[in-house]
C-alpha cells in the first residue's frame, strides 16, 4: 500500500487542485482501515469551507441507453465551454479488482484524456450506503479541488438513483424513444424524480421517434406535480454522435439552477440534504449493528420463515429479535 | 376505562363476528398500556390462522377527490353484492378526542348503517409507523371476523401512501378531471404505486373532462413500467352521486385479484409485505430508542443546526451522536 500523507500535504494537494492528490485523497476516503476513515474525516473537515460552489448533476438511465456516450459528449461540452468536470459513480456491485478502473477509463476515452476533466469510477464493494457515502465525500474533495461540475452517474442497480437524487442539485434521466421493451427497465419512481428527460440517439432513424417521445413524456409529466421548487421537468433530444442537443440541455440545468438560487431553494435543498446525510448514517449505524449481531445473525433466517409464513406476527418476531439484540 | 376481556373471550368474540367484541378488540390493540400490549398480542396470535382472505384494497386522493363519497358508494355496492366490507384509515394526525370517530361515522352515514358494513376510524396519535402497525393489526381482526373486504382510506399525509401500499393488495388512486391546480396535492410517487386511477365526479357537466382526463393518464402510464405482476393500471370514471363506474371498478379488482393469484404474485407479495413488516418495527425500535435517548434529545437540535450550515460533516455528527449513544 502506498504510504499515507499528512492531513496538511493532501489539504494543500487538494485545494491546489494537484490531481495526483487527489485521487489519493480519494483512495484515502475509499480505505476501510479504521486509521485511515480518521484521517480522511480530519481531511474532509479541512476543506469543508471550499465545498459546495460547483452544480451537482445526476445522471441515470438504463443499460443501452448510452450513458456513457452522452456523459463523455456532454463532459466535453462542459469542458469547451470552460467548466472543470468530474465524473463520479455509484455502483454498488461494482468489484475494483476486476477491472471496472480500466472499464471506465476506456469507455470514456476522449474525457479521461481531457485535462479540464477528472473521472473517477465507483467506490467498490459494501452496501449501496457505504459506497454512496465515498461518493458524497469523494464530491466534496473534487469541489475543493476547483471542479465547477460535478456529474453523478447511477448505474441504474437497486435504490442507487434514490441515493444519487440524494446528493444532486439536478437529476437528469435518459431515455430511449420507441417506448415500449426498453421502458421495461425503468424502475419505478425514478421518471417523478427527473428534473429533465433527455431522449438519447436523436439521430438518423430514431429522430421521428425521438420527436414523438418528447410529445408524449411531455403530456405525461404534465400530469405530475411540478417540483418542489416549482419547475416543470423540460423533456429534450440529444444526439451525442451528432453532438446535438447539449448545449440545450446545460442551458435548461443553468436556468433550473438560477430559479433554485433566486427563490431560496438551493440553499434549502443542500441543508435538507446534510441532514438527511447524517440521519442516514444514523440508520446506516444502527441497522449494522443490529444486523450483524451475531445471535441475531444465526436465527434471523429460520424467523424470517416464520413471519413469511404467517407462523408468527412480525411484531412477535421483531420483539424476539430486539430481546436478543438487548441482551 | 372499560374492564378486559380474557384472550379467549376476544378470540371467540372475534371469530365469530361478534362487532362488539371487535370494536373492544380494536380499542384493545390501540391502547397504549404494556400490559394491553401483551394480552393484543396474544389474541392476534390465536387468530392469525384465520386472517388473510380478505381482498385489502388501499384508497387515496387528494382532500376534494370525494374520497368518502365514492367510498361510501363503492362500500354499498359491495355490501349488495353479499360481501362483508370493513373501512379502516390511517390518519397520524387524528386526534380522536377531537371528535373524529363522529366525524368518520356521520361523513359514511349510510355504510355506517349498513349491517354487512363496518367502519372503524384511524388509530389516534403517535407516529406514522405506530399508526400505521396498528392499522395493520386491526385489518387481521376483520379478516379473523368474516369481512371479505377491506378498505384502508390513506388521509394523503405525508407518507401515509407508502405505509398503506404496503399492507394492502391493490392500491387505488382517486383523481379529478381537469388537471391544473387540483393537482398540486398530490405527491411525487403516488401515480406508480396505483393499480388503477379512477376520475372521480364524472357527471354532469364534468364527463367530457373526466374522459379527456382517462385518456391522458393512460398516455401517461404506457409511458410507465407495469407493476411487478405484469399488470397495466386500468384508468376507470365514476360518478358516485349517479352510482355509476362502481362495478367496473370491482371486475377490474377482482381480475387483478384472480391474475395475482394464478401467477403466485399473490402470496409472494404478502409475504413479502411481512417480511418488510417485521424489518420496519426493528428499524423504528431502534431509531425510537435512538431519538428518545436522553442525551441526544438534548443535543440534537444544535448538532442539526451544525449539520444544515456546514460546520459539522454529517459523518461527525453522525459518531458523535452514536458515542452518546453507546455509552
Amino acid at each position: 500500500m502506498q504510504a499515507r500523507l499528512s492531513v496538511d500535504a493532501y489539504v494543500e494537494g487538494v485545494l491546489s487542485g494537484n490531481r495526483l492528490i487527489l485521487s489519493r485523497a480519494i483512495t484515502l476516503i475509499e480505505s476501510q482501515l479504521p486509521s485511515d476513515r480518521i484521517l480522511a474525516q480530519q481531511v474532509l473537515e479541512h476543506i469543508l469551507p471550499r465545498t459546495g460552489s460547483s452544480i451537482r448533476i445526476g445522471i441515470t438511465g438504463v443499460p443501452g441507453v448510452g450513458k456513457s456516450t452522452f456523459i463523455e459528449a456532454f463532459g466535453k461540452a462542459l469542458t469547451a465551454d470552460g467548466k472543470k468536470t468530474a465524473v463520479l459513480a455509484i455502483d454498488p456491485t461494482s468489484q475494483r479488482s476486476k477491472g471496472s478502473i480500466m472499464g471506465d477509463k476506456t469507455r470514456m476515452e476522449e474525457l479521461a484524456h481531457d485535462p479540464m476533466a477528472y473521472i473517477r469510477p465507483s467506490p467498490s464493494g459494501g452496501s449501496l450506503g457505504g459506497v454512496a457515502n465515498k461518493t458524497r465525500e469523494t464530491l466534496l474533495l473534487c469541489e475543493a479541488a476547483g471542479f465547477d461540475i460535478i456529474l453523478v452517474e447511477t448505474m441504474g442497480v437497486g435504490q442507487s438513483e434514490t441515493v444519487v437524487k440524494g446528493m444532486v442539485d439536478f437529476f437528469l434521466l435518459l431515455m430511449l424513444a420507441g417506448a415500449g421493451d426498453e421502458l421495461q427497465g425503468i424502475k419505478k419512481g425514478i421518471m417523478e424524480m427527473a428534473d429533465a428527460v433527455v431522449i438519447t440517439k436523436a439521430d438518423g432513424h430514431n429522430q421521428s421517434a425521438a420527436q414523438r417521445a418528447v410529445i408524449e413524456y411531455q403530456n405525461a409529466f404534465h400530469l405530475f406535480p411540478p417540483n418542489e421548487n416549482g419547475w416543470f421537468p423540460p423533456v429534450l433530444t440529444c444526439s451525442a454522435l451528432e453532438k446535438r442537443g447539449l448545449h440545450e440541455i446545460w442551458a435548461q440545468i443553468l436556468q433550473f439552477d438560477s430559479q433554485s438560487k433566486a427563490i431560496g431553494f438551493h440553499v434549502k435543498n443542500r441543508r435538507q440534504q446534510n441532514l438527511e446525510w447524517m440521519h442516514s448514517l444514523i440508520r446506516q449505524t444502527l441497522e449494522e449493528q443490529f444486523y450483524s449481531h451475531k445471535e441475531i445473525t444465526q436465527q434471523l433466517h429460520e424467523v424470517e420463515l416464520m413471519v413469511q409464513n404467517e407462523k408468527w406476527l412480525p411484531m412477535r418476531a421483531a420483539t424476539f429479535l430486539m430481546d436478543i439484540f438487548r441482551s
